[in-house]
């Protein structure tokens, strides 16, 4: 495998044997490790000396299942710490398939506004990837559901890493998006800015062609068709990712009733948990009316191969056609509840916005939110939120002030409730009613994010253990067990919904290691997990350190701290302490 | 002396006596303090915890020479550290013979967008100020320029701080404004947002009114008469400060043409310390262009009573109206030379917005070139920046966007080249030109403020010594001195402007300490000034380590670490260590 760095500067491109130091990172603990070694702390995120990183998972394009997971790096332009933005995609696997462990983008054109496109293919004769850069004019400024179909046209059977008119801009909201099975542009390495950043470098897609390369073998294939074999027996098993399982048959969106009914659904700019909308958009109201509007009965698709949780929802149109996939529970939640808006059909409207527009659907979500707080809309109303998204796409003063994300937007517009950690908006989940979650937003080196620690699988769903989501107590060493494993996983390139199955059926586990160790010729036990994955959390917060944040960004909002949150009415009152103490006892 | 404090929750107010601990605090040293002790640090700036004090300096109120300085303090919006704002006003004075050390405004209305005004008057028969409440309806969103004749109308002969409407929408980029000689809102304490604090309690206006108040006397009178004669005579005889002197004949605007030549006076948004149409806006200019509209010899006028330096300018049409007061230096060069701006006429007309909106002149100019870098206008476009202005005061989305401030509005318009030190944009000296101010700019509490440790003196004035301003060695313990020194002077209600006699006039120094120690009955020598403003500067960097300040948020931005400035081609070369050991050794 190799490391290929392209220099945006003069579209040049080198390929480097993978050095010793990095044989055994992947995913994750691969992007991190380059922005912590190669990204001065204190770069401008959009400025030359940031990089943009793209490394497939350890496992990613081979058979082990779900594990299409790719990661990408760079220091935020959203949260000005390092960051790690997640997607599962067909292009994960195409990257790994042409022996690229890590696809650095460096340097920066000096033509401002000018964008370029680089095709990376396998070139038979010399055995390696090979890049040729082209001008991208006649794909800037548009939707990106018209850039992928007009990409495939041109370039035949290629898959795309593109980013939207948002990261053109240069918006601190404004993701990546990646392939779904059906060439849309649906899979979103969304938070955290990293569109901006590849938009910064001038790059407006990276297209792959894998025709000709060698698939992607393990050393042991003995073990590693054991390791995968226990790890489909876990997910194929478990009641929430089993084929017609919860995440099969409702989606992510199955969370919404669940969450709603814990009062932890943040509604309306975080100032209840509760929606009295939540039924109408529903995992549940998603499955039923999509029986009625297809006359079918439709169970979820994968969002990338390999997959067998297939948790990937779409939602369709009175006619039948379909509006958008996928309705995740995060952006169902973000740019539903939260924005007190209850119907499916603007909600799916504003997900396909984002799509189009290249923006991470929670930031937008939150972000209107605050705008609604702010006098810019009422709260529920659908159809100006989706005026408000058009606004960010055609790049408007409104559309900037929005597009910067909920920090920005809070601060332009006065609004004082700010539901952010490190400049990134919190999901799904909130910290006042669940607060091992909120340890976690608090803490992670990445700004608010559910996923780098996700204690709801405990405090809520009682997986791998069960917890008081209300107590603080011993949640510290909750959410720092969760980030560590976590580190880990997204550095496999399994898709972190594995972790369902395998914190409450152990063979599973074990199956992941022995799929790693397959690989890698390594013997990593189960216990090592949060060991690999501490690392890796200590390389980012050593990043973060030295970008200018301690102690005091580990904290979640002031007002969060004095505000009780119906209906429980309790304010978030974990000790500075025991945020301290996540990192603290790393 | 009082504490007195108004809460804005229920208007209500509550005098106290001023704690032993607090006895010999006054100005900068007393908002600091009070910061530190009564405000969270994580508290945000714009909820009901923080706190806007007000106080008059430990000579302000008496007859010392131009001493008619305030301070407004509490944590900024704009950065988010500690933050003291100095002006000079005669609402300085007022404030200080109603016996009143420290005006504290705390708490928040339940109401949004609801205003009320303050009037503090002299209760004879308990001889004591009191306080009253109104409603502000009828003086919200209106310029400042028809708000305070409107209210000497109503109120009669009162002296006013007020925010305008861009305090009123919460802008970081707010000042409070006070009265001049002429009852006019052009006197500020412009830079931080404290504007935005003051809007965020509800408060549009402080009215003073000092009928039957008591002069403020020294204790001992005949050692107060020697010091300020001392001091006086000192300001008397410098050239710049003296009658007629540089500052008197030209203003502060005397320094455009000096930092031109120097190659230190930034242009276009920091690309070049040279502008090619600075003699069209010098001070010089101003003298000359005055002469021929109105036909007379102009010298400048106080900007506050008891002041014998008078360097504040007026700006004339051609029909010998006033088009504004005062084009200070700042002002000048950051809507003038900083937007490419070479009209006079122009650049007064932006000062006189900036007057009637309640805009840092500082931080509009800066923000305007910011835009103009991002494609929002073009450089030297001066009717455009008056209507980006205007954008402001209406509060458009791309108004809002505008009066977040330079750091805000880069980050929404995708520029990386964004001139600020902790969110506050710098003022008018480069520092790849001039090393020691960028010392100052990078390490001060304050976020990017020359006024905080003033090393152009001797880097570019021969003023308390002399240092080649292109070279870095040495500049930390200059920045360090000079920001110890500042933090004393700001302490005392004198203007910083003193400076420039009592560093080169060893008796005026004397004479500064002989009014304080006349006032307190303490025995302070010139020594222990820099050992006062060191207790100063030690708390309020206290107050910023626990908001999440720290060493690497004491540098300059990153693009003046690559990018060489012309004329002289240099980047900012000084080392991190000395930037760390300004504090570091404090």
């Amino acid at each position: 495998m190799w490391i290929l760095r392209l220099n945006m500067t003069d579209r040049s491109y080198r390929l480097e044997e993978v050095p010793p130091a990095y044989r055994l990172l992947g995913g994750r603990g691969l992007t991190s490790t380059i922005v912590h070694d190669e990204v001065p702390p204190l770069a401008h995120p959009l400025g030359p000396n940031n990089k943009l990183i793209f490394a497939p998972g350890l496992l990613t394009g081979t058979i082990a299942p779900t594990s299409a997971r790719l990661s990408v790096g760079a220091k935020s332009p959203l949260t000005g710490t390092i960051k790690e933005s997640n997607v599962g995609s067909v292009w994960a696997a195409d990257l790994a398939r042409l022996g690229i462990q890590a696809l650095v983008v460096e340097g920066q054109p000096k033509e401002k506004g000018k964008f370029w496109t680089a095709l990376i293919s396998w070139n038979e004769s010399a055995k390696q990837p090979k890049v040729s850069f082209s001008p991208a004019d006649e794909y800037v400024g548009k939707s990106l559901y018209d850039v992928f179909p007009q990409v495939h046209e041109a370039l035949g059977k290629v898959h795309l890493a593109s980013v939207g008119v948002a990261g053109e801009l240069g918006y601190g909201n404004s993701g990546v998006a990646f392939d779904d099975l059906h060439d849309k542009p649906t899979r979103y390495a969304g938070r955290g800015g990293m569109g901006a950043v590849m938009g910064s470098k001038g790059l407006k897609f990276i297209a792959l062609d894998t025709a000709g390369a060698p698939r992607r073998e393990p050393a042991n294939k003995e073990l590693f068709d054991q390791g995968r074999k226990k790890l489909a027996d876990a997910l194929g098993e478990h009641a929430i990712t089993k084929p017609k399982g919860g995440l099969n048959t409702y989606g992510t969106a199955v969370l919404i009733n669940i969450m709603n009914e814990a009062g932890g659904l943040p509604t309306r700019n975080f100032s209840s948990g509760r929606f009295e909308g939540a039924a109408k958009i529903a995992g549940e109201a998603i499955f039923e009316g999509n029986k009625i509007r297809t006359k079918k009965e439709l169970y979820n698709h994968a969002c990338s191969p390999g997959c067998i949780i297939q948790c990937s929802n779409t939602w369709y149109a009175e006619d039948g056609s379909e509006i958008a996939s996928c309705v995740e529970y995060e952006s169902d939640w973000a740019l539903g509840a939260n924005c007190g808006i209850d119907s499916l059909d603007d909600i799916a409207e504003l997900v396909r916005l984002c799509n189009a527009y290249g923006l991470d659907t929670i930031e937008t979500g939150t972000t209107l939110a605050v705008a609604m707080e702010g006098g810019v809309a009422a709260f529920g109303d659908g159809k100006r939120a989706i005026e408000l998204v058009h606004e960010m796409g055609k790049g408007t003063p409104l559309g900037r002030l929005l597009g910067g994300g909920t920090a920005l937007a809070a601060k332009a517009l006065g609004v004082v409730r700010a539901p952010v950690v490190k400049g990134q908006s919190m999901p799904a989940y909130e910290p006042r009613a669940v607060k091992g979650i909120g340890i976690t937003y608090a803490t992670t080196t990445m700004g608010a994010d559910h996923t780098a620690g996700y204690t709801i699988a405990p405090e809520i769903l009682s997986v791998g253990g069960s917890a008081d989501p209300l107590d603080p107590s011993g949640k510290a060493d909750l959410s720092r067990a969760f980030q560590a494993t976590t580190a880990f996983i997204d550095s496999t390139g399994h898709c972190l919904f594995i972790a369902f199955a395998i914190l409450d059926i152990a063979s599973g586990f074990q199956g992941v290691m022995d799929e790693v160790n397959a690989m890698l010729g390594t013997s990593y036990t189960v216990d090592d997990a949060a060991k690999l994955g501490a690392e890796i959390l200590r390389k980012e917060r050593a990043f973060n350190e030295a970008a200018g944040f301690g102690p005091a960004h580990d904290r979640v909002p002031e007002f969060m701290k004095y505000e009780p949150l119906p209906p429980h009415n309790q304010v978030f009152d974990v000790p500075d302490e025991a945020l301290d103490a996540v990192y603290g006892k790393l």
